[in-house]
């Protein structure tokens, strides 16, 4: 691939080099070979650049490169403009079209012509699967699933009734979109009686759901994943949630049922969120935190149950300590005491 | 259905409205429409009564309506009574006998005439499925297992050898009965030798497992689900644990081995559980909580490790000022010991 | 068996009985029968020597016993003897070779001749499964994916492209091996922009995966699960990391990307690792601990962040009673600030 295109592509501007070099792959600084192009995005790495041996680098705006003999691409943010050239070097796999013959296809569903459908698959009755979707081996889709152009859902996959895939969705392998959500009433003699579960889940354009996640349908209506959410493996969404746009939830997160995540939040990993909360827009919970109160927008917070990260990082530094501070705590009554 | 039934098959009394009012569905007091039977369960909602369009209401015995416009239905527990009303509405699916020509089912199994078993489902040999079970497409039935009458098994569900399903279990997407559990002894170089996993999982009846949810077998002897016990998503159950009847375990809970979990004992999210412990009965742990002692009956434990959450509630409202208290407890020593 | 064999292969001497006693299985202290071998570890459980009906015993060296009428076996270690013990009374299955006719198997796989292949198992192109394998029902091999001698993949295990499993291996149900991890770059609309996971997972010899457990394919390279590794059920390993040998990570604990677990640690229940990190070799993380910095060799740590356990069980003993701390502070406080 031509310098240039890959400029051009990127939204980056040639600084150093000829347009015509002929860029073969993507990789870090420390590996990239002959031939390939690199990034710059952290400062601590700009020691590396002296032995990188790649051909073309992306860099920042302020930052100065003493060699000559690599063609330099400035880009508002290299880290991004990377990216986009590895997406160039490794496009997403296109679409083969075939249905395999022990795939199992109710005669009632609408199949696009130039889908791929694989071995063992089963789809339901009155279920639309659109142009250019791959469904892998083993994957089951319910009756009256919709799955929108262009997504793919990996094998092990189960989508249960009803529920509605966008276009461009990525589903990991096992993953369960749909089943029931988790309520019982209790009855007379203290045993749990199950609340039936009758709403879907739809997912947006442009999610991608991890490896092993679990989201449960609504109890009446829909549970919802916005547009370019991204939820990662092992991930539990309770019933009637709503993830707004750009979302990215961590492996291992949980949330219990009707809350409602706000656009850009970030989630890492092993978080908790109760029910009924609404976590503001940009708000970002780190890892292991939880929940049982609704988070401003913009707010970091951390700890169980969380407060701001600022207050949470000076209480975790004092907890090391804590034993000690228990004993001149107990030493200053004495002293105190002592003095009267 | 009458107004009339309603009343009848949940426990309740007509003391407003019509015996013979048709209703068609069951709401929320928001959303409930012409026709349609609500409930007020929450006194934070009275004010919905004013404006809801709902036909009837689930109302408890010591609130007052002042419309009388609205069909009222008193009950002792107006949530249990509305969830009664929504499982005559939304029943369960009803099994409709078939076997599709891609399941595999081993010659030795011993299978009821009126099941529905599912595309590219497989049951071993010495299987034993009762009438009205419902196993759906992609599940696995490992050698020596058997599923009592009306169990339905999601797809992508996996029962390995000799396990026991009992009668009306529901097993969610994805979930593994019967994997081996996680024992193992250090050799003499230091490495893991596996200890054999001999033992198996006994679900009783009503229970209710949750997708992509783990339960090992025992090592020797069953790990045991009993009457009525739910288990929530991506649940982790040790081997040879016992959960006792009407237990409500939520989901990423996680237990380690051997341990006994009492009846109606209530893990809620991200809960975690030593090996060899006793939660005694009506105990509850909050969400993230972990113990690695035995609990009392009824009590509230919270925390890693796990105290009473009313102690619990006070430790961690201090801890956001932890900081504070360490800048607090300095000055006072200077000032103290400045003072001799 | 005879009491000698059973000696010989379990590295231990016998001190009383006969060489040639019968010996027909294994058991606990508590539940051994007639003809069976138990072992005594733990010298709480020692009085239950008296009672026990077991026919032969493996003890440690220093260890008297009273019993004339029990077979005696020393060992250095009981309870790896009787971990041997029962393997060899408890077999792993012998592999049966066949192909089910209704498993689909690209005809540029390359299998070996002695194999399983179980029921709608699944088995892409150019893949390599040595002798000895044994694939259950509904697994998925994706294409390019090698399997080593005598490993199991059980039924819902879904292994994507290009994976490499080791021999001896044994992957338990529903989980995931080389799905993609979790990377994307934020685009100049604050959108997610997908970097291309283009790695792929290795497992070296003798590693064991739980069931629902979910493995990352490396962003580029290999995520690397060395030889003799352990991983328990729903454990998260992120994109890049590697698990160095007999490591043992318990259930739901959860990795993110590129970090590297020493020799032998062992991760308990729950427990977070952060990104970039290194844990030396032989350090522990307790239960629902979390890190985000590197641990030193042979350390155990505690706690969200976590920091040595021997600090950590002093700060979570005054943790407890930090309300009372609080008011004891603000008295002393009011105290000194009255004196003056």
């Amino acid at each position: 691939m031509k310098l240039e295109l890959l400029a051009s592509q990127t939204h980056s501007t040639i600084e150093q080099g000829s347009p015509d070099l002929d860029i073969t792959s993507t990789a870090g600084l420390d590996l990239a070979g002959e031939g390939e192009i690199t990034f710059l995005a952290n400062p601590k790495y700009t020691p590396q650049i002296a032995g990188t041996k790649a051909a073309a680098i992306f860099v920042s705006e302020g930052v100065a490169i003493e060699r000559t003999d690599i063609a330099i691409l400035r880009a508002k943010d290299p880290y991004l403009a990377y990216t986009r050239a590895m997406r160039m070097f490794f496009p997403d796999a296109q679409v083969k079209p075939f249905v395999h013959a022990s795939a199992v296809i109710d005669s009632s569903a609408n199949v696009a012509s130039d889908v791929e459908i694989h071995a063992n698959a089963v789809i339901g009755a009155n279920c639309t699967i659109a142009s250019g979707v791959r469904i892998m081996p083993n994957a089951t889709i319910y009756d009256g699933v919709s799955i929108g152009e262009g997504s793919t859902i990996h094998s092990g996959v189960s989508i249960r009734e009803n529920c509605e895939i966008g276009c461009n969705c990525v589903i990991h392998n096992n993953s369960t979109i749909g089943c029931d959500g988790f309520g019982y009433a209790k009855d007379e003699e203290k045993r749990w009686l199950k609340i039936p579960q009758t709403g879907r889940v739809v997912l947006e354009d442009d999610v991608e759901i991890g490896a092993n996640t679990a989201i449960d349908c609504a109890s009446v209506g829909e549970t919802r994943i916005k547009r370019g959410a991204k939820i990662d493996n092992l991930v539990q969404i309770g019933h009637s949630c709503t993830i707004d746009e750009d979302a990215l939830i961590c492996s291992q997160t949980g949330l219990a049922g009707s809350s409602f995540i706000g656009k850009r939040v970030i989630l890492t990993g092993q978080v908790g969120i109760a029910g009924h909360l609404k976590i503001g827009d940009d708000a970002i919970m780190t890892a292991k935190s939880a929940t049982s109160h609704d988070v401003e927008p913009g707010k970091i917070m951390s700890g169980i149950p969380a407060f701001e990260n600022r207050d949470w990082l000076r209480s975790t530094a004092a907890f090391r300590k804590l034993g000690d501070m228990a004993g001149r705590l107990r030493k200053l009554e004495k002293l105190v005491s002592g003095e009267k």
